[in-house]
């Protein structure tokens, strides 16, 4: 089946030979970008679709997301706004509420933001497990997260369970052993929450080399809360992405940079390891913003994503943490949808997503709009159209 | 016709008798709400909406909208973003586009605004000229907002236009002369931007005494961009509503607070004057937002409105201002629904819309969630799931 985008008012591509043009036609084939022209020499296809002059983007590519849960927790949520300081302890609520509700609850909550994420125009969502923290619920975590995406990530690391709380390193002991090999069959990537009151560098190293001898990619949870070890250690493991990179010192960032290496495809560099930002974290925790503007003017690859998950940062909405990389972290608006879109792709060491080229995934936005710029210019506004998602509207 | 909405899990009604109730039905006959009382009593209808759980809301009033206009200014927004400082001269480039573009150009860019805000809940929306600035121009965007909404504002005295830069005085005598005379069929109220760079508070006053003695209701913008005469102006003159209202002197809150009066109605107090907060404009001019707090804290009825315009706030979403209310404004997530709904119907003087009452207008909101608080736990996700406007499903 091959679908035919016409009359597209700006074409946002992240492709260097292609920047953004206008008046332009696309068509999908098969799931891949087939073609890409001016409008007026548009080839035929079995479905036409009129953008009528709106901005056509590659899918958003959500590189950091927990949507393995049950419950919410919407009053710990209105006690913080209302100044109680946050605590990781209310990730250890969810955990309670993950391992007493049964797989279909939990298949149905992920359904419900996968499909509330798509029509946002997230086209590639990463999940992670992390509210089980034993070896049966961690397990079934990933076996439902891959019934969603490709992208599924082990966290057994996410916080040490209360019933392990008085020795760290035997849970480390559990999550590298006998939860390893019962996640490893549906989990593309381990991850780790190196943070004051989670896992130390010593502990996130062992959990990381754990995984990585087991065949998984390799990313961290790391300088949320304050200065730490997490990018650092990211850095050293060769890590694909470290994630909040809220507190940096100068040598974190420089580190980062060291990583960048030249490539050949669609962007500016391949990254080693590359920063992930998450303002949706910051914005519901009532947090100073990371500085999204140091990180690119060294060189570092930055990727956006929404973090969404129950306690912390409750937004499925790639639009909206655009909106707060341009008002709050210095990212242009251009700047913002790249790390949206190609930034969230590198983070997960892709090269088929993220961009609009010939020969890549026909995961396309139409918005309701003339140009990305709308995308910060119209905070809050829904200004998705139409998804398009392996060449298929949704 | 009737319609039932049962299986509504909170109902968030703004009336002091009922509160907040779980486990409620509401039945709306005619346009108006008929009944309401728990679920398991509640009595047939013609059509039965089943809302699973969810929470039920009186419809936003949006009591601030500048949607009578013609043109975008996103480079100038990323211009902005990118470190220039914002300056009025901004509303010029849209009074050129307004006055150049056919009453259809208007007419379809209003209808597009105001449905993109009925999706997202706004169940009463204001509207106000403003960028024509000439008689002919100002009267034709009054004749276009008239045609989706009774809630019409004359805003000739938005800023002096370029012809009259020399003469602000003479341009006044406009205003207040043949201009009203052409808007007054269609308008409802009357409003004047008082601050510096736009109408000083002798010109903001005989402005706002014209359209009084024209038989118009009285509104300000005032206290935006620093402090100045605008909310004293306001309480002076006893207009319904005064907004932005970022820079107030503690003379300023007083002033408003002594204008609110015990009521018989759903709220804690009928306001002569409201203070309307406008914080999309502060997200997308990166300023400070008002301390809605200290306005509650003194007893003062505060309104949230989008302020929905081309230039300084191109957001029509009031769930993503309820957000921003909470995190950055130290509004509860219930004070800050309270503000957009009963806050707003208070702002344009009305007691029949703005809560769910028996008797109350039927402009109700399903949302895609449990409760009111998600609104701002969920920031930038769509959550309106249904929208009930006179009774009737949207
Ligand atoms: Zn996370
Ligand atoms: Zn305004």
């Amino acid at each position: 089946m091959s679908v035919l985008i016409t009359d597209i008012g700006e074409l946002f591509t992240n492709d260097h030979s292609l920047g953004i043009r206008h008046d332009m036609a696309v068509v999908a084939e098969d799931g891949l970008i087939a073609w890409i022209g001016p409008a007026s020499s548009a080839p035929a296809a079995d479905t036409v679709l009129n953008a009528d002059g709106a901005a056509v983007l590659p899918g958003f590519v959500d590189s950091h997301a927990h949507l393995i849960f049950a419950g919410d927790r919407a009053p710990e949520f209105a006690a913080r706004m209302a100044g109680e300081s946050y605590t990781g302890g209310g990730i250890r609520t969810t955990v309670g509420a993950t391992r007493a509700a049964s797989d279909d609850e939990l298949r149905r909550n992920a359904r419900r933001l996968v499909g509330e994420a798509l029509r946002q125009g997230t086209t590639t969502i990463e999940i992670k497990s992390g509210y089980g923290l034993n070896v049966a619920d961690e397990a079934r975590s990933l076996r439902i997260a891959a019934e969603f995406t490709s992208e599924t990530t082990f966290l057994g690391a996410h916080v040490v369970p209360a019933e392990y709380r008085d020795d760290p390193w035997a849970y480390v002991a559990l999550v590298t052993g006998p939860m390893l090999n019962a996640a490893r069959p549906y989990a593309r990537w381990i991850d780790v929450f190196c943070e004051r009151g989670a896992f130390d560098a010593d502990q996130a190293r062992t959990v990381l080399a754990a995984g990585q001898a087991a065949g998984l990619g390799l990313r961290v949870h790391g300088n949320q809360l304050g200065p730490g070890p997490g990018v650092a250690l990211a850095v050293e493991m060769g890590a694909a992405s470290v994630d909040h990179c809220t507190h940096l010192t100068g040598d974190d960032v420089d580190a980062l940079a060291s990583t960048v290496i030249d490539c050949m495809c669609h962007c500016d560099g391949a990254s080693g390891t590359v920063a992930t930002l998450l303002p949706g974290a910051e914005f519901s925790t009532r947090s100073p913003y990371p500085d999204a503007r140091r990180l690119l003017g060294a060189g570092v690859t930055v990727a956006l994503a929404t973090d969404c998950n129950p306690g912390s940062s409750y937004t499925s909405s790639m639009p909206f943490c655009i909106a707060l990389a341009v008002r709050d972290m210095g990212l242009t608006p251009s700047e913002a949808v790249t790390a949206a879109t190609a930034g969230g792709a590198h983070a997960l060491r892709r090269t088929d997503i993220g961009r609009i080229s010939v020969g890549a995934r026909a995961d396309l936005i139409v918005l309701d709009a003339p140009s990305h710029l709308h995308l910060a210019y119209r905070p809050g506004v829904p200004l998705i159209r139409t998804v398009l998602h392996d060449g298929v509207p949704q």
